[in-house]
């Protein structure tokens, strides 16, 4: 039997469409250094609607790449609506990409116009020099800073196009499939690889994420995303804020924990989220100064795994800290760790220190070594792998034949699902230490040596090893004028993970090497191993 | 640029699995008479599985037409599931139309197989004895009651058929166009009309009023669907709240206010939805009985327009109402009522009895008589019409042309469109009355009449008039033991409404003349007025 429904896209249009015409009074808070702006979703709309006008009047046509090369502004946020709205594409470019590899996804990307935040021209500039901007042809500023560019490249000032812009449009009927917006991963190995986001996928992880097993955003709501949104779409807080009409404060390039204690003090957010790095800041901040956190009812970790000390002391703020966990290429959320209601509160750390439980839209399984699909037993240790409309199925320019098995996508993540859908990550496929044939997890090794006072930092990885083919070696950094010693770290350790554990390599280092986005960079770890420059 | 992300249908299974894999100990509790009987999704979603089997068995296949003459039961949630599961499209009848508009629709679906509660076999036997089940191969009774049937037809006990069935299945992948379920429109005028939701409208649906900004269920709530679940899909509550994990409470047939002052009471949902005459009830009973209404964190009216004064009441219980608008047509929910934070108690309550404000995903607007769009003004009356992927674009059958604009729905409701999309419906288009060129909304005189101490039941329609053209008939009936007056009640109004809307006509009447559903039925009203039954 034909159903009868009305045959209607999933279009970001219709997003932003709704946003701007339910919530015309909501609005849109900019926080720049001691300046605040205020202005209405109305004020905003009429921006993206110009943006869209302009990007038409200087060529730019369906299919199109725009890059953005910013911090979380309400020129960004203009560019998230207006760009895929006509039919063209965002590229949010990850600033803190090394410029070569920020020229290597312009260039893969076919970027023609970058839209560039004054204080970042000289992040492009760079790329400039390097012979990588040669498909661009039109660099929009916003502000007043003049980049050094290619004399090829047209430079523009953003407020003046959208000046000179019509405030009318007719949106095109863009077919759902066709690709809003485009990520590079952040990968450790190997260039970066794009992930194409749908009209379609855009549209329904903006739904999941608004429903009330997610983030349940509404007009009672003044969203916060710490989280920048040059990474993973700020994992679509800035969509479904707009589509609630919640108020969305955006931080622009401050991400000092005093400045962001005082915007949560000040404008009183009610949800925000963040990376666990800053979540420790905004504690350890707090310790020392007057703050108030009273008005978060979201506080939401996520890029890193978060630790259950980290949850208690945020508890000690009145902060109930819980866990988001998505990658680039599942648009991103996956799972989110709110408790149940009748969780006992131990209970209750434990739940919001592990990954969380699967968001509606997202399937997912654990595939053990053999290619046969585990139990959700919470123990039995597999890849977790995920099927969805808003997961990738490849990568841009590549099928990526390799990151997929039967349709599901790889994660490249080692862990554990347990009943009512609840993942717990152990570790990186390629970090898993596997010790006589059971798995030894890195990231809980890492978590338990963290808890240590002395303990600053701390990288555990596999090394070759005659009887149980691998086994961990610790790398750890002492915080200041803290001396380590390893019979008392082993002696810590062994009151907190299984004895077969315990590592008998420790390395104790000044500091440990980071990736250019920040990650620990066990690549480097592992050839300072094999050269010697490590001595166990 | 060709998007990168997984091709995955939007499918009802996939709710299913959602909430049957991520919250197996949330429970479903059915309450009939006095007997309570709580059963995990986890159990439930065996009995779909099994159901779904079952009806394989019986040699059911894709685009096969399953019906349901049911209350709020286990069976009736399992059939909403397994059926659409299977590629089957599910036909829930209403069991309150004449036997005759039954008969209509079970031959004008084609009904191959229909699920009939043991309380409901007599009425399934009359539409047999029409001779109206003639395409009709097999009855699942639920239950132990054995109905009268055509020899033809083979009858099975639904809990026999699930015992024998399999609880292992693969889910077929459905194109998500197809039809996943059918609902009648209860039309006061001419037959039944289809509607035929696909799986991708049923999907989508439940995502949009499981946001922030509708209902936003999670497994911390419980939800108590009053509306039955042969309405317009129980207004999707179903499937909302299988997805979320929230408990779910289905009261069967007992629509008694008693009994739903004891659920609410002793079961303690945290959400509920019915009609005003159910809310008016409520209110009255608990204002001479004990009961605790202090579970609701949401009370939803619907089905007909809610006064700011029943509003009113049930806030001196405690119980904040709130009011959505929906059809048969649009899967069902349009707009929703939740006030603003910051409103002022007395907007708020002007707000609660709006029809609401547009639910994402849904577009509105408001034509003229000369078929131009008209301003979101909250001034200018004219037909709300409809557009998105969850509202129907024809009937089965028949392309209903004459029901759409340039492909958007004809609600047939005159109304107003206010900023922030808060919609308020002032009349049917065949009731509205056009007075000097200018319309008269019967809706709010029948709401303003009803605020009188003496009267018990109002309804107002226009009749020809030789200066104004049209003008209101007011037909009133009073509360045993009260005598009306003609001139109190003008005087009445007119602190109401505008001095122009006033009627000059009134009519006392012992009752006003209901449809097989229940609503008032102008048509007869008319047709008295015409026939001089109803003097003036």
């Amino acid at each position: 039997m034909k159903a009868t429904m009305q045959d209607v896209p999933l279009n970001v249009s219709a997003l932003f469409e709704h946003g701007r015409t339910v919530h015309p009074d909501s609005v849109v808070v900019h926080y720049d250094d001691t300046t605040v702006t205020e202005r209405t979703f109305d004020a905003v709309g009429d921006d993206v609607v110009r943006l869209a006008n302009a990007l038409r009047d200087i060529g730019v046509g369906p299919g199109d790449v725009v890059a953005t090369l910013c911090w979380n502004t309400p020129a960004h946020l203009a560019a998230y609506f207006a760009v895929p709205s006509i039919g063209a594409v965002l590229h949010t470019l990850n600033l803190r990409l090394h410029r070569d590899q920020l020229g290597y996804i312009v260039e893969h990307a076919g970027d023609r116009v970058i839209i560039v935040d004054s204080t970042l021209v000289d992040t492009l500039a760079a790329v400039g020099e390097l012979g990588r901007l040669s498909g661009v042809e039109h660099v929009i500023v916003v502000g007043t800073a003049t980049p050094r560019l290619p004399a090829a490249i047209r430079v523009h000032r953003y407020a003046d196009l959208l000046d000179a812009a019509s405030a009318e449009i007719e949106w095109p009927v863009v077919d759902e499939t066709t690709a809003a917006a485009l990520c590079y991963t952040s990968g450790t190995t190997g260039n970066p690889k794009g992930v194409a986001y749908s009209h379609r996928s855009m549209y329904l992880h903006t739904l999941q994420i608004s429903t009330g097993s997610a983030f349940g955003f509404s007009d009672a709501d003044r969203v916060f995303p710490i989280v920048p949104m040059f990474h993973a779409n700020a994992w679509g807080w800035p969509h479904a804020a707009w589509v609630a009409g919640s108020d969305i404060v955006l931080g622009d390039r401050h991400l000092r924990v005093d400045h962001l204690a005082r915007v949560i003090t000040e404008l009183r957010p009610t949800a925000t989220a963040a990376v666990p790095t800053l979540w420790t800041g905004l504690d350890t901040y707090a310790r020392e100064n007057v703050v108030d956190y009273s008005s978060l009812r979201l506080a939401v970790s996520g890029g890193s795994p978060l630790s259950a000390s980290l949850v208690r002391k945020l508890a000690d703020h009145g902060v109930t800290l819980t866990q988001g966990w998505g990658m680039t290429e599942t648009s991103p959320l996956l799972t989110f760790s709110r408790s149940e209601p009748g969780t006992s509160p131990e209970d209750a750390v434990t739940r919001q220190a592990m990954t969380g439980h699967i968001v509606p839209g997202v399937r997912a399984r654990v595939v053990g070594d053999d290619g046969a699909e585990l139990p959700w037993d919470g123990e039995s240790v597999g890849e977790i792998q995920l099927r969805g409309a808003t997961i990738t199925g490849g990568y841009v320019g590549s099928d990526g034949a390799d990151a997929f098995d039967d349709g599901w996508l790889r994660t490249g993540d080692l862990g554990v699902i347990a009943r009512g859908g609840w993942i717990a990550i152990k570790d990186r496929l390629k970090d898993g230490i596997k010790s006589g044939g059971e798995w030894i997890s890195t990231v809980e090794l890492e978590a338990a040596l963290s808890e240590h006072p002395d303990v600053a930092e701390v990288a555990v990885f596999g090394v070759a090893d005659p009887k149980w083919e691998e086994r961990p070696l610790a790398c750890v950094v002492a915080k200041p004028g803290a001396v380590l010693d390893q019979n008392e770290l082993v002696a810590f350790l062994s009151e907190r993970v299984a004895r077969w554990w315990l590592p008998e390599r420790w390395a104790f280092l000044p500091e440990i090497p980071k990736t250019t986005v920040g990650k620990m960079d066990k690549r480097q770890l592992r050839s300072w191993h094999e050269d010697g420059t490590i001595e166990v």
